[in-house]
């Protein structure tokens, strides 16, 4: 049974009423009940919480972390981030949902800036499936259509992926790199963009599944860190000077 | 003309003889020596001048920044690492040499820990060339033969290479890819492993070859930063609530 | 439950005493039987069999296809190979093992001649995991040791594989992408190089981890094939001239 | 100097008076002027010439060739494919545009169906650049702007590319992938969608760039072609039973 952590910055609920209204139990509260519904261990833990509720005894009981944050990411501490980051390192999945692509972790992962364009407009997007093969794709049709969301656009400072599996079409001229995945150490990380506040976007049936078959992609694999520093000849080496 | 600036932590060669009688004028001496036979405009700087000697005058003025550094990776300020970083981001190129694997702009620039396997054991290295068309094996043979070096095995911890170009075998029993290349932002980065302070390396003819080519591949491409935050609509969107 | 088929050019056993000691019931019957253990439903069919043992309806009825060949690849007829392709794009795993690297199906779908360096030499080969985040490495060391195999060296002539998850050290001095993933269509392809017919690779547990690893990897993904050809605007576009 | 043969189908420019407006020395012509103009060493050749236009002599003498075709595919002979690919695994450059993805050389080289979605609406293209550090990119702005252009929408079943550096949005509300590249053997490829024959695209300055760039980047490597086959050990092996 996949152990999953949801964490959401859980501050736009609580100073937003439009936010509120469409997550009354909080953008983690959403996330929660429908990967359980898909029969995953859910714990949550959100910003305010003693050590953002990120101890190491949490993140050691969970397989899958998945990052909400958007206007705080100032706010988590750099001593978290380096925690979240060994366990990435050490085989913890971690998925990477909207505007979380300029949360500290995931910028520290990627190395890059991860700023981009964005733009407010309640404009349709369309995500198109550039991977049909992979996992994450799968019971999904040839796109996903929103009708609103807020537009990320191309230019992504982002490493180029090792995956890219969905490329979002926005009704205002723009693309975006909207699912890609990366492998940093024993780890695997799934950004995926749609997810605006405003918006009933963790409500589509497909966008769910789609953030399920993510998690399921990111699990760890069974197998020990590797060994590093120095280390003895596994054969012989020839005598020289 | 290409202006390259080759940075060397400078250590060794002040407090080790053996390392001082190969490399009498500085690893960045004989990296700078055979770089300008090949026709580039080549500056120096190591660790212990002002700013490192990596100002933002220099860095204005190097089209590919070579690193070289070991045992004084922690005395490199934050401040110039973000400095270069920056600079790698805006498209100045990076060659990565050797031990710089552990250097904090490396670091910065994977995400990971960048750790590996390593013996100092006087072995044969045989670098095989994994991608014959890539610009940066070109004039080498199937492989070089490099009849002592320093053993990096894996696993390396770094992300999956944008391209693999060499594997290297080792006597001892490991392998590890000895040449990879990178894209952060405008910016290309190629790692290269030979090079340790005590073999002539810098001194093999296709070792130089490899490094020359990989500071021409290196090279700035000629076109703006991408300009990012908010971004007004290039097409009409249709009315929504 | 996972349906295998394991296909098997079947001659070598049947002319070799040698490797009918090593492989009494054949490569696929001992490929079979540990596939069976791990709970798969498996098949197996043999070159001389009508049709290859390969029809449409066995290829229906086929997860992933596993192929062992090496003398007789010109025997197979084109129009298998054909039925095979279309069965891979459609969304049908494929494993290719050793000598299948110059089977018709892995050469028409790789696009290159897929040659390479070899020597029967019984020499020792280790294969280092490249990518510990990666299911098919799960439950692997950090190599796996094989007293004695068949040597492929680089050059391999494939295309730069979408995942390196192995690279093989061989005692005579060569190295060698030796397990490597591609996405062809709606299929996914494992390239696995161990398994010369006179040595008892598939009997070495780790081997048969990686193969049963790579033959769960290689699933279908449950999604329809893409539509192609003439598609109607999907948003209204602008009248122009 | 460059050499570089632009072959091109050369059928809509004798049949279709629109197309023959827009190219009225035919596309080859079009492609071959700017070619030349950027100081590059250009030939033509077509179809209806004997070997097409494309003898050994004629490709030994070519470090880049260009493919245009439409609605003749099957009429390109295997014979010249084969000899076409042979060159392109020894080394010389293949740009490959617009409806060409469906010749027989491309669909060889990729080992997919390459199929696509496709429509003819004249309707607006925007090529948005998704390396900025590829050299392919250089001196353009972060999108090329296409009045009118056929659209080519994804899934495109080509095998992920090595890079993808152009992603269209399509005003009916489709994205493709539209410029890759993909190496094979000693061979680069580029693969570049704009083109219809009845829009005037190979006008378009930024469209030219990228095809002048493209060249330069396919331009082969000078080194030997792999040695293939049965080798010599390098190293010593440990006697065995």
């Amino acid at each position: 049974m996949t152990r999953v952590t949801v964490w959401n910055e859980y501050r736009h609920e609580q100073t937003d009423a439009k936010v509120r209204e469409v997550y009354p139990e909080g953008i983690h509260g959403q996330l929660a009940s429908f990967l359980k519904e898909a029969g995953m261990d859910v714990k949550t833990a959100t910003l305010d919480e003693p050590e953002h509720g990120l101890t190491e005894e949490v993140l050691n009981d969970t397989d899958v972390l998945i990052w909400w944050g958007h206007v705080a990411h100032q706010e988590v501490s750099n001593e978290i981030v380096e925690r979240v980051h060994r366990h990435v390192l050490r085989g913890m999945g971690l998925v990477v949902l909207h505007s979380a692509h300029m949360s500290k972790i995931f910028i520290k992962l990627m190395g890059t800036s991860c700023d981009l364009k964005w733009r407010e407009a309640n404009e349709r997007e369309r995500l198109w499936v550039m991977d049909p093969s992979h996992p994450i794709a799968e019971g999904i049709g040839e796109y996903i259509e929103l009708e609103q969301e807020e537009m990320y656009g191309t230019h992504f400072d982002v490493p180029a992926p090792d995956e890219l599996i969905f490329v979002g079409w926005f009704e205002g001229g723009n693309v975006f790199p909207s699912g890609s995945t990366y492998r940093r150490g024993n780890g695997k990380i799934f950004y995926f963009q749609p997810g605006h506040e405003t918006h009933p976007t963790y409500y589509h049936p497909d966008i769910q599944k789609v953030i399920i078959n993510g998690v399921r992609w990111c699990e760890p694999v069974k197998r020990d860190y590797p060994v590093y520093g120095h280390s003895e000849a596994l054969e012989q080496i020839s005598k020289k000077n």
